[in-house]
Order: structure tokens, then sequence, then C-alpha cells
């Protein structure tokens, strides 16, 4: 059994505590009145709006050392849906790494909405995350949490894939702000 | 009812070419011996692999002018199954866009298997053609062959989607490629 600290109580982290506890894991749920609660932990998921992370990494960095750290941020510019606010040859996980030497980043839960990691299913299909990362313990700890949990989880390769998971969460999220899709549906991978 | 002309006649120039007939629609099929033939389709499926569009572009670049021009590729590098061969902050459609100024260049049936085309299923679900381009009449065009041949269209924005489409394209093959999906799964999406 894994413990996971979840820094973040918004839909996002609730739903992924929820697969958590499915699972048999136990689960820290962080919210922003706890910048003084240190994280337990040893998978870190850090379910935040992007533009909240610098925050939370300046915080927390020295914590952080030695943990799994989860980033399921999808970084574009909400206000215009039309563009990122990363570079385009890098992704905010590849950002994270560099940000958390000492971490073990992996890419999760960006191209999942919420509504389909609770249901866990997209339409017909079960859930299935993809995770992203350069640490393959890391990752197998991960994926054994979502699939503890009645998921389906997929190995998506190195962290550098980060890049495609984010342009596919960016391109889902376009997709349902523009009622093409539903929050409760949106991409299904079908093995 | 509309006139398409495939330039390539590979598994996904043939699986295109089903779909339109299917649909009722005529197609006049152009392989590499036909350099001479000159394209009648209003609408024109460029069905080759990302490295020979230059010398299509450059053989038909007047024939071109006028029509809808349809860029299907994933312009990966395919001997590492790592990187694209696109610069990050544009995609192959833009250039095709940039090379052809007097066509209305359309991206789609990259994030969809010649299998799927075919069988018109992703597993459970339908298969569904993401079709991203910036004339509205031209995606409409498209859109009516595709859903006429028994499979969903969904109109994934402007042109500059098409980067998304291609990381999705690019994920999907590295995930066939990996053996996490055959190539009669892989991404469908749920409305």
């Amino acid at each position: 059994m894994s413990h996971l600290s979840i820094i973040g109580t918004g839909n996002m982290g609730q739903a992924i505590a929820s697969v958590a506890g499915k699972g048999g894991h136990t689960v820290q749920m962080l919210g922003e009145n706890d910048n003084d609660t240190a994280v337990t932990g040893d998978i870190v998921v850090l379910a935040v709006p992007y533009p909240a992370l610098k925050d939370v990494i300046g915080q927390r960095r020295e914590s952080l050392a030695g943990k799994i750290v989860v980033d399921i941020t999808n970084p574009l510019n909400f206000e215009t849906f039309d563009s990122m606010v990363v570079p385009a040859d890098t992704s905010a996980a590849a950002e994270i790494a560099t940000a958390l030497p000492q971490s073990r980043v992996l890419k999760a839960f960006n191209t999942t909405f919420a509504g389909t990691l609770a249901a866990g299913s997209v339409g017909t299909l079960p859930t299935t995350v993809l995770i992203a990362g350069d640490d393959a313990d890391a990752k197998s700890a991960l994926i054994s949490v979502v699939t503890s949990g009645g998921l389906e989880a997929v190995d998506a390769g190195s962290l550098k894939r980060a890049r495609e998971l984010e342009a596919l969460g960016f391109l889902q999220l376009t997709l349902a702000a523009g009622e093409k899709v539903s929050w409760t549906g949106g991409f299904g991978l079908v093995a």
C-alpha cells in the first residue's frame, strides 16, 4: 500500500483521493491553509492549477526531495483556450523536474477529467490514466495506485512524452469548452 | 456528393477511399506513377508520408490552388519514435498551409489508424475523425464526407490545433509501437 499526499482540494484532488482510497491506500489532503503542515506521503500529487505550482514548489522543495511528485496540470491559457503558457518544446512536467532535481517527477491525470476519474469510465470504456516519467519504479508505484483503484493505467514513456500528454489534455479541454464533448466524456483508450 | 483525389495508395489512402466510397462519393486514386495525371477532386487528400510531401507539393502546387487540401501526416522521427521532425511551435499542416497559400488546408485522419477507419470503430466506440482548419466551409465539406461514410467527425478548431492533433497522433503511434495498444485500437472519443 502507498501513502499519498495530495496538495490541492479541488475536484481533481478529490477525485484522485477517491481512486487511491478505493485501492486501499491512505491519503493526506493538504489545502491552501495547510502550508505549515509537512507532507507525509511517499507519492505527492500536486493537484493545483499550473499558476500555483511555483509557490507550492518554493514552499516545499526540500520536503519533496526523494519523493515521487506527480504533476497533473494542463498549462494552457484559460482566457483564450488557444495556446499553452509553457514553451512549445517543453512541458510543465519538465519544468517541475528541473525545479525539483531530487524528486522523481511523473506526469499523470492531466488527460482524464475529474468526472471520469470518479466514475471509473469514459462512456463504455474504463478510464485510462496515462503516466509519463523517467523513473521506472516511480511509474510502477503510481500505476499500482491507479489500477488498485479500479482504473486502467498505461506507461506512456519517458518524461519527454509529457509534452504530448499536455497537448492531449489541452485539446480535450478545448473540445469540452467548445461543447464537442462533455466533462464526463473525452478521450478513452482502447488497447 | 464530393469528388476526392487521394494522392498515395498506401493503407491510409485506401482506408480513406473506402470511407468516401461508403458515403457515395467518387474517388480518384493517384499513385507514385501518376505524377502526370491531373488531380480532378475538389478535396485532395495528401496520403503520403511526411518526407514525401515536399515533392508532391512542388509538383502539384498550381493545380492545388482553390482546392481543399487534407494533410494526414504524423511528422515524427520514425527511427527513434522519440521526437517530431517539425519545429515544436508549428505543425506539418501549418507548413503546408504556408506552402499552398491558395489552398484551403485541413488537418484530419492523423489520429485514426487505417484499421479503425476501415472498421468504423475503435473497440466499442465509433471511429471519430478530428478535423482542424481555418476555413469553415472546407471543414463542413470534409465532415460530410466522413459522416456519410459512417464515421463520426469533430471540428477540432482552427488549423493552429493541428499541433495538438499531431502530438496526439505521435503519442498514439508510440503507444502502438510499444505494444500498449494495437493497430486496431488507440484513442476513441466519447461525446
